[in-house]
């Protein structure tokens, strides 16, 4: 019976610049949602305070803490098997911050009078919660293999396997950005410490890098001259592409063919029916799609002939880290 | 009920060289083992032929085939979903091959009183049948993600996540051999057609072109190069090594190198509990293993604190892809 107090989930989207809390449905509507800042917390406590704040109304909206059956939250670097944030470079906290637990102890705080023994709260990588959300409510549903790629201030991924998230032994898999890859560019270096990651050429800062790098190497007349260095965005770009802008246009078939030649090479791990891309710069998908395509059949083991697929998120107006973590 | 028809199953190891049949027990115990040479037969149907006859005193052996509840082939490019090998680079057989098919058939033929409707004959990637024997028999035992790789004409590997093998949407997944990898040393051409696979590196023909590299590179004094080319193998290299020999030293330490290296990028994909190196270059593995390991923990990225262990296959003098196979 679907009682009351199983009705709705609290998803959590924690980013490098928002956090995310919304109130979900079990067929992944989101009822309500709000934000806070989450570089304003430079202390943790604090940060778990203020979400708890955000959260009270929502909570309200959605009928009380009754109503709710548990919180998922979707983090870079959460580690699905202990509930700890493990040093995640774009925020504040460093070291192993166990956010499962300080929230489960600061909800059972607010609300005394609740039973928590069934209300269960859990954190995972915030690109693996995306990949939760798309086989729940999104463009994998009914698939049992596939990988979602998320291009944001980094490069995330979820890898689904026999139908089942790899989180790997100590819950922290699912790192493509940091997978170094062969490219024609020179290597860059990566916030991680490392040469060459995935993620300093396709991140937005990496494609960002990409177009500098390009109007650098030439005199070519370029929309993209006329923009301040700092305000040069991946959004922009792709406005310049959309006028037949040829470095923007570069720029973007560029970080297709490096995305499609990883892509080629993480086939031959676990040979997804489906690639999903999910995140900002993909707003440009006409542009950096055929290129992608391209890279990876030029790429691709030959005895890899059933094509995977290559689709956009259809979660990418929704927030899908908050649905993914949701169905956590 | 443990009755006669189910006390063993055939295990086949088909290899570039020998094609392994042999009859194991639930405990991974070998009853009794035979082989034929794969490249005598260009024709599928005399291979399938060869194999009934060889298998013929082996059944007999083990009680009949009443004795015998079915039959596992690991294979290079073996897909677990059709039981096709589908264009293997080192196998006569060209195209897709619906090799299960074809042994099931024959074995209906040569048995025409048994009841074949409970015989299964099921076909795998040979390193994914590999990870199978030892996760049931051997190093992998109690482990939910570990990969295998298998050192030999190429690289193979075999991934367990979640307990299951990752065979991928179309069957064929789990060949890391054909990632490719950056590494010091110029890029070698594969047999696949791409450029710097793994396998390029570390199959034994990689580590024996390694050596040819390094004797090229220098005037360097070495047991090495008292040996003709076309009999340089890695266990001349091996036994040179053992006698200090420092081109022979260097040889292995850059194998490690490049397959730690490839370990740590692999980490953030499944974050195995385990890598497991099998084949018969991994009898060096004193000069190899340390190389690995030093490289992994210089290239794996800084969230990776848990070590994976870096384990040699506890099935290296058995027939580890015919226990496998046989587990299938």
């Amino acid at each position: 019976m679907n009682t009351p107090t199983s009705q709705f989930t609290i998803g959590v989207d924690l980013g490098g610049t928002n956090t995310v809390f919304g109130i979900v449905d079990k067929d992944g509507n989101i009822l309500c949602e709000d934000s806070i800042k989450t570089q304003s917390y430079p202390y943790i406590a604090d940060f778990i305070d203020a979400s708890i704040e955000c959260l009270k109304p929502l909570i309200a909206q959605a009928g009380g803490i009754e109503a709710i059956s548990g919180m998922g939250i979707g983090a870079p670097n959460g580690n699905l098997n202990t509930g700890c944030l493990i040093a995640p470079p774009n925020l504040p906290w460093k070291g192993s911050t166990p956010l499962a637990q300080l929230f489960a102890e600061r909800l059972a705080t607010t609300y005394p009078t609740f039973n928590h023994s069934a209300f269960h709260v859990r954190l995972t990588n915030d690109a693996n919660a995306a990949a939760m959300g798309e086989m729940k409510f999104g463009a994998a549903r009914g698939m049992k293999d596939f990988v979602l790629i998320t291009l944001g201030t980094g490069v995330g991924s979820g890898i689904v396997a026999n139908g089942q998230m790899v989180v790997g032994h100590d819950g922290l898999a699912g790192e493509l950005g940091h997978i170094r890859v062969l490219t024609p560019l020179p290597p860059r270096l990566c916030s991680c410490g490392r040469q060459g990651c995935l993620e300093t050429y396709c991140s937005a800062r990496g494609i960002v890098q990409t177009a500098v790098d390009l109007l650098a190497s030439t005199s070519q007349q370029s929309l993209l001259r006329n923009i301040p260095g700092a305000e040069l965005s991946t959004y922009e770009i792709y406005k310049a592409a959309r006028q037949d802008d040829e470095i923007a246009l570069r720029t973007f078939a560029v970080t297709g063919e490096i995305l499609g030649s990883a892509c080629a090479d993480f086939t031959t791990v676990s040979s997804p029916e489906a690639f999903i891309f999910f995140g900002g710069p993909m707003k440009a998908h006409e542009f950096i799609m055929p290129s992608i395509v391209k890279s990876y059949k030029e790429n691709v083991l030959n005895i890899y002939t059933d094509m995977p697929q290559f689709l956009i998120s259809e979660l990418m107006d929704k927030n899908v880290a908050v649905l993914g973590a949701a169905s956590l």
